[in-house]
């Protein structure tokens, strides 16, 4: 299977609970098979069998309560 | 019904998720009835039936993953 990964940054996580709020949202996109996240750099790492477009990645990150940056 | 108030200091909460997490530890405290955090100030109002004790309070604190000061 193809993997394609995509890193992105978002604002405003201060804590592990705010890391999980994040992974759990971008979770749910479509073909999306691993999100790992590090909320001290605001980092997030998205693992798809498709690319993942900024609209649904915005849309993610908004649910969480957070800021999509870049 | 008989009320007392007790505030506590608790470090370590960064956001909404924290305070939560302490909030429903907490609640489990035999006779709260009324639990508000403010996470950023640390603050925890406890309302319940009975006193509370510290050993409580560093019980539930702890278990949510902070540290009762003070």
């Amino acid at each position: 299977m193809n993997e394609l990964t995509s890193v992105w940054q978002v604002a405003g996580m201060t804590c592990g609970h705010c890391a999980l709020s994040v992974r759990e949202e971008v979770e749910e996109i479509d073909g999306v098979t691993a999100v790992t996240v590090d909320h001290e750099g605001g980092r997030v790492e998205v693992v798809g069998e498709r690319p993942v477009s900024r609209e649904e990645m915005l849309a993610a990150v908004k649910e969480a309560g957070y800021r999509l940056e870049g």
